[in-house]
């Protein structure tokens, strides 16, 4: 007997939302897509997305929402705001909660699922990072340039080690379905300093010095101080008893040098005066750091000037 | 029996130089100016001040060269040349130097002196700090705004204390003759520190926020890098036996923040494209740190920043 089909919310249908909710509802499965500014035009003509790995498409009729009451619970919830937003998530989340429903964040930085988990319960709680690039290049109109890899781990409270369930295995198989690779991890901590060795240096630097990825490379003074903060990271995180190999530096600056220029989605945000996402990724790191008495004088140098260039950038809401 | 007045040369007509100079030269003495790009306009209509203290005035005719081969040997030589261009003192010094000359490097920064030294001896070298808002405003029009003082001591090998020369008083004469404060010390290296205490944050991070004095100071984040930049310069300082007092902080601070906004010497360079001072006033601090054993963390990134955004600005000659 096939058992019924997950049903799935995606909340906040920008790029990474729209692409893998697109990509989920492809293959049949019921997603329900809210939406804010998009919402007239995606209801209307549908939502279109432009993929290097799975062509070009366009879901039309959609489950296209404005008003979080107006959808129905689902057993998947995917978060994916700029955490800028996520003291809307009071709000958005318990309408949609059926009993055993799991909230994903798909979302950069760290110390984030607390939060949500002071909300509806930590039991809940599925931390996702994403390694994808895409862009919303118009309303209603996604498009995916490259890679596409996304990790989930439950969370438990001080991101204990948790057991891959059942539920987040089904999840994986949709997304297998729908052609996207899943890694399920049990170490959630571990995942997010592995991303956020990457994105405290270049999402943050990009946005100080206006630079892409291969400006910042081709100058041995950032080369230096990219390491220098890469290296602070991997201080922080052992003192939260996770060990980033050395290796895993290099891997970063190697992969990083041969990268296609690349702008960082922290520079995007900057460049489209929207709010940055300094908390999310490296406020909450250097309150982790402080209260396991780390030194991080770059990352503290990084969070202050960040903060100054956010006020000038944009008033926030 | 009047002694003969001294005569001076100015090294870099620049708004520095053409200010201190057409002082000393409005009283009478002898002064030449050495030109680049203004020379031909100065020569035909003299060198134009306009200063808050001082009035209105011009200087015509003109002791005016663009060839240091046409001018003579003099008493004291004034370097007002931004330390970028020290390079080119190898072959301009040498033609003015009399026997008993002075040269009198009137420039921010720290460990310049020694270079010069080389290249003259280090008993002909003299530091000179000034505290002035001055710009040219025009070719052969410079405007001075706010201030005025000078520091002067003599220099000695490994900035050692010194004694202050009848001929540096005599020079504190004419300055003062022509309206001009001027404080001598013994101690060049805890007026160099002194200085830099304000330089190095100010001009740094000016370049790298984009932003004035007042911007830096009502941003509370901001405030705070500035005091840590601000505690480092004090231990490498310390590093070179030289203390400046908690109050030396305090003191900026409040300064600062009650200053008209303010645009640094190294921002008014950015935005001109010329050369940033990154050297002189960050780099060789960097290094005294380095071979004292002083962590500096704050002030190695704003060097490693202040080096890419040079690199972008401008291709170096």
């Amino acid at each position: 007997m096939m058992s019924e089909p997950l049903s799935y919310a995606i909340i906040g249908t920008g790029a990474i939302g729209g692409y893998y909710g697109g990509c989920l509802n492809r293959i049949g499965l019921p997603v329900h897509f809210l939406l804010h500014n998009d919402y007239e035009i995606v209801k209307e003509k549908g939502l279109k997305i432009k993929s290097v790995t799975q062509g070009e498409f366009i879901l039309n009729p959609i489950f296209a929402y404005n008003d979080v009451k107006q959808m129905p619970a689902c057993d998947v919830i995917i978060v994916a705001l700029k955490t800028t937003h996520n003291h809307l998530l009071k709000t958005l989340l318990p309408p949609l909660l059926k009993e055993n429903s799991l909230v994903i964040l798909l979302q950069n930085g760290i110390a984030i699922e607390e939060e949500i988990a002071q909300i509806i319960g930590y039991q809940r709680v599925v931390g996702g990072l994403c390694f994808v690039c895409c862009n919303k290049i118009a309303p209603g109109y996604i498009h995916h340039l490259d890679y596409g890899e996304v990790t989930l781990g439950h969370y438990a409270p001080h991101y204990q080690i948790t057991v891959i369930s059942e539920q987040l295995q089904a999840i994986q198989k949709d997304f297998s379905n729908a052609g996207i690779t899943v890694n399920l991890t049990e170490d959630l901590l571990w995942v997010r300093w592995k991303k956020l060795i990457w994105n405290i240096p270049y999402n943050s630097l990009s946005v100080i010095l206006n630079a892409t990825t291969k400006e910042m490379m081709n100058h041995p003074d950032i080369y230096a101080l990219i390491k220098n903060i890469m290296k602070e990271v991997q201080l922080i995180a052992k003192s939260c008893n996770r060990v980033l190999p050395d290796e895993v530096i290099s891997h970063n600056l190697d992969y990083t040098q041969k990268m296609t220029p690349y702008k960082t989605s922290m520079k995007l945000d900057f460049e489209n005066h929207r709010p940055l996402e300094v908390e999310a990724i490296v406020g909450n790191s250097l309150k982790i750091a402080q209260e396991k008495g780390v030194n991080t004088p770059y990352i503290t140098m990084l969070y202050q000037q960040l903060k100054y260039f956010d006020a000038v950038n944009c008033s926030h809401d």
